[in-house]
């Protein structure tokens, strides 16, 4: 319960206005504070727009190397900073082209904001719509044979190069190819004018998702946005905004308009906010609502719990541990009450048309996955997936992109099949899996039991993993929790990108390994996916003065040392060895 | 350089009382300290040896779930320790029948532990030897067809009862079978009275080594026992002791006379501390009476680099990363100095002469195991694989036990073949790999990227795992890093368990899932692998007054709580569901 009383409603202020001032200065230290030896550089597609990467710098003669890089302006040290503006809307001169028609926003609450929703202070937001009987999705695009803007620069961010001679598996066509056949999604909404365009698909670099959101309390722009800064910091390549409680719209607005990485949700949690957290009083209408509001803000891709039908609610209330999906078990509930059909599924044709009229990508959500290595693989599971399967080919036929949610809790010799179900039900559509965990008996460390089936699952052809934290089962992740389930999953995603053979993963690795081999300490922090934490460590076990210089480290000595012995061997008998 | 000056000398013996009184004041912090809801029981053999296992109690009336105990004397808060006395010699009643004679030991240097080496302090220091001619390893048993009760105590061991009519694939001739066929291993020197036998092989529980060794100036028994109480009690199935430097002997003979898990050394780093550090001055006759001094002392297995053949180095000199091996950079070098044949492959069948007296097993190194993701697979890798194959059916004529050593860093796509080629190019001898690393860009967390690795291979058939620390690749582990490394190889060990379904593996993730989905918190506490940072996550983020009593937690509230709705939907709608 929130106080009333007026001197707390002070407090309350105070404290929200240096809240706000601490995630302000948070943001900037982040900002300035850049990683070691690199810099945010761009290579520039036809049009002028720059395609963003991180150029790691090597010591001496050793070559830079260009990394993917999702931090948005907030990895660039020297750029500009106005969270109330928002991001400069870099997407407006393309999507101002399509059939696209303006609009006043449906909800005007909370657009302030100065980007390309509104030029002036004074004006009413804009928004933009696909004019009525007109497809503008990347999806109808690529079907039609239309290399779109996003597929060029989604080429340069993928291949590192901007001569479509140079770009390998990775040109604008073969995007564009990937995309009609509807193996890959860039989920692009015409009203997220601030998006740096990404593709998630098997082919493509396997990413990551990270999950933001307050549950209850609002708070402030500044406060949101720290956490969207901190997660792609540490290379979320999506975000989804799971918010709950009041002023989700406010929240997700201040979220959007600042964020260069495509921005999901799950719908139903707004909606049930809407009709005060009862199940049983949820709608359509109020749903069909919130949807219509939400793709007017931005949001690239709705998770939507469309494929669990009533009939399997049953095979679920039998398992070890019955629906873990949030979404899942509040359709359950009101199918249940109700004694009535999903309304997911029955209006799902009105889903489409709303999706298809912003470019909303559909991210199918998994209301069955299994919430224990018991229930792996069952058949509540595979039932749904089959449902997904069908919904798959109803949103292609409006033209909507979409990608299929998976599992969860899954032992390691059950995940391959999850794979080829998935692509065989749904027609390699692309799979978006949250691990899964692959055993129950670690709480506190599910960043990790998820990671390993998080790792062979990109590596089966998974093309986006929801990360998962240490508290997952536990509590709310904090700072740290994030920055731990990032990296696990980073190490995943790159660890099946370089099982994968994509050219960019392994060009790291080996000058990783290079660097280590001829002992440059500073290299090799610079290369690394922490380097703070890479050097922190180092430091923790080498005298000052040894440190970054010594041809050993402390871990062997330097009698001990392989890698000297190893050097030495080559130069002393280089000769004798045909070197 | 160590200072000679004497009131350096002073404070340093000063430091080490303290030292040592701390150490032993942690051993026995930690021995009070078991886990939650834990206590270490015994199952009997027939000639009433206790097989110790933890029973970890659950609230209400679920049923209590026996884990798998390493930890020794260490995890029973009731028993006496005596450090300068050594663990109780439980095996010296099954040693003592066999066709052995008690002879002085060799190096009686520091012959003070008073348990089945000697029984006055005024004895000389006795060990085991096999009789001329006789013999005596478990492989010879098995071989003829006799169950040691070695065999029965793992019987008991892995399947978790006593009666063998339900011990399942793990009764004690299935145990003989397998170490017949030379496709698992009990390490089990006749010298080392105080081990609480254990198995190694792809059908049994997956196991972890752990690393332990002072690197330079002597430290006391304490703090040598100290690290060994705290990798058992992480669960660690074997240690090795890595020592270099002065004192090693010493060193040794306090872990081993108190450790209750196997033992392997690298015997060719205390022979190049011998030989003042430099490895061309090494020599067989300096190597084998190392051997012997070890295997009295009661070492359980020997890793020896006895396969990188001189013809092999230049395969090795034209890598990305070289020899990565501390063993087999030292012994490259002595080839190349020497331009002669590895020592240790020339006089391969005096080495197993000697294990074979004492029952040490062989762990066949793998000198040229690549160092970076580049190198995986390569011909120098798979060409010593097949030498190691070689000696192992040498070992086999001797009635050695072998086990093969692995990599180190391969990614994803290239871990299976590895076990493919192992079984087939050393007939299917247990498997135990280091790792493998999947990626080599994160440092700093390579307990992680290796334990991604750990678990696929433990799945595929390896049979023990070598942790890893998150400060490999950049210095020495302290006792957090210990933690975490073997924290994370146990997730790999278990997950792998999981997945080739041995049963004790699956109990215990039921059991956890079923506490989940009943929000029994305090036994997901019990049941998890580390009980004390579950509990630190979820204390962080729960108000006190809700803790372990509330049905949902602070990740989504009660609104929001999908395990929550889901039993609500069970008991409002269990009729409907027929269920």
């Amino acid at each position: 319960m929130e106080s009333t009383n007026r001197e707390d409603i002070i407090n309350n202020c105070e404290t929200k206005k240096t809240n706000r001032e601490e995630a302000m200065q948070r943001i900037l230290s982040l900002k300035a504070e850049s990683f070691p030896q690199s810099e945010r550089v761009f290579l520039t597609m036809d049009d002028g727009t720059g395609v963003p990467f991180r150029k790691i710098s090597q010591t001496g003669s050793n070559p830079s190397v260009m990394v993917y890089d999702t931090s948005g302006v907030y990895g660039d040290s020297s750029a500009v900073l106005d969270l109330h503006r928002g991001l400069k809307p870099i997407r407006e001169k393309w999507i101002s082209e399509r059939e696209v028609e303006r609009r006043e926003a449906f909800n005007q609450a909370c657009s302030t904001f100065l980007n390309g929703r509104k030029k002036d202070p004074d004006e009413a937001a804009m928004i933009y719509r696909a004019k009525s009987g007109k497809r503008i999705t990347q999806l109808a695009y690529a079907r039609a044979g239309i290399v779109t803007p996003e597929m060029q620069y989604v080429a340069i961010r993928e291949s590192q190069r901007v001569d479509p001679a140079e770009q390998g598996e990775f040109t604008a066509e073969k995007i564009r190819q990937e995309v009609a056949a509807g193996r890959a999604i860039i989920p692009a909404n015409i009203n997220h004018l601030e998006l740096e365009p990404m593709i998630i698909g098997s082919k493509f670099l396997v990413k990551v998702n990270s999950n933001i959101g307050n549950s209850s309390m609002s708070s402030s722009v500044e406060e949101e946005v720290e956490k969207l800064v901190w997660s792609v910091r540490w290379g979320a390549d999506t975000v989804m905004d799971l918010s709950t409680g009041r002023n989700i719209h406010e929240t997700r607005e201040s979220i959007i308009r600042n964020s260069p990485v495509p921005i999901g949700t799950v719908p139903l949690y707004q909606t049930l906010e809407k009709v005060g957290g009862i199940a049983e009083n949820l709608s359509w209408e109020i749903f069909r609502d919130t949807l219509v509001e939400q793709a007017e803000q931005g949001v690239d891709y709705f998770t939507i719990h469309a494929g669990l039908l009533k009939s399997f609610i049953p095979l679920a209330a039998r398992r070890m541990t019955g629906i873990v999906s949030r979404g899942g078990s509040i359709i359950a509930n009101w199918c249940m009450h109700h004694n009535q059909e999903n309304f997911l599924y029955t209006h799902f044709r009105e889903i489409c048309e709303i999706c298809a009229s912003y470019d909303v990508a559909l991210s199918l959500g998994d209301g069955l996955r299994p919430g224990s290595c018991y229930d792996a693989n069952d058949e509540a599971q595979f039932s749904e997936l089959k449902v997904l399967g069908e919904l798959t080919r109803i949103a292609w036929e409006y033209d909507v992109q979409v990608m299929i949610e998976g599992p969860g809790h899954v032992p390691m010799d059950l995940i391959k099949v999850n794979v080829e179900k998935e692509e065989e039900d749904c027609h390699c559509a692309p799979f978006y899996t949250l691990g899964p965990v692959v055993t129950d008996i670690a709480p506190g460390y599910d960043h990790f039991t998820s990671g390993i089936g998080a790792a062979m699952i990109g590596w089966y052809g998974c093309a986006m993993l929801c990360y998962v934290t240490p508290k997952e089962h536990l509590g709310l992740p904090n700072r740290e929790d994030v920055k731990q389930g990032m990296i696990a999953y980073k190490i995943a995603a790159h660890a099946a990108d370089v099982a994968k053979h994509h050219p960019m993963a392994i060009i790291r690795d080996h000058a990783m390994s290079k660097a280590r081999f001829e002992f440059r300490w500073l290299d090799q922090f610079a290369l690394a996916l922490d380097p703070y934490t890479a050097r922190r460590l180092y430091n923790e076990s080498t005298p000052e003065d040894c440190r970054n210089v010594d041809h050993f480290c402390s871990m062997c000595g330097p009698k001990f040392c392989s890698m000297r012995i190893s050097r030495r061997i080559r130069e002393k008998y280089g000769k004798e060895l045909d070197l």
